[in-house]
């Protein structure tokens, strides 16, 4: 089974990927047809709902990656991870903590919290 | 409706109440009766499996208490809060952090998570 660690990297990769049709294929390899996503400031389910999601964040910060912060960890079919997202080459502007609810190697649901958010927003 | 830091403050008092039959009426007070709670370590469901867990700890750890860390925040139907437990005078001997989905004003599940723990264990 993919380790806490694998599941985050797929996950970051997947926010990062800006074209559709590999944004698709990953979702299909790495998330539940039936997958939720959640934080303070959207929600969807299904891959064209998070598809959608991961576009429009991409949409309004064209410049910004995101990027794993630390060492995720998890047990049983739960994990936990932090990402950051900001300039390639500058200080992060946003950083939160995702708890995703696995179904094997897939992700079933995603938990988001803010850790941090810019003071204008 | 009860805020994130009500059902955190709620929680800390649970885990700390060695009374059992004080225990029992927090429970059924604040948690769901099928309301399930997995951490690292242990899992239960059900306010008799949850009280079993929570008494084993404090006959664990008789000396220590549980104490909330920084400020609980959630949106919807989920909270996230952390927590510290150690001795009163004496410095935090085990961190972790909880997310709460909550059934309005009652807590339908508990993923905890550990920051710390002691090198030993």
């Amino acid at each position: 089974m993919r380790t806490a660690t694998q599941l985050a990297e797929d996950y970051i990769a997947l926010w990062n990927e800006t074209d559709a049709a590999r944004r698709k294929s990953l979702l299909a390899k790495t998330w539940t047809s039936e997958a939720s996503y959640g934080d303070p400031m959207m929600k969807g389910e299904g891959h064209a709902e998070i598809d959608g999601l991961i576009a429009a964040v991409q949409q309004r910060f064209p410049a910004f990656r995101f990027s794993l912060v630390g060492t995720p960890d998890g047990y049983g079919e739960v994990a936990r991870f932090s990402w950051a997202l900001g300039p390639n080459d500058g200080d992060a502007v946003v950083r939160g903590t995702d708890i995703v609810h696995r179904d094997g190697d897939k992700i079933a649901s995603v938990t988001g919290f803010l850790d941090l958010v810019p003071a204008t927003a």
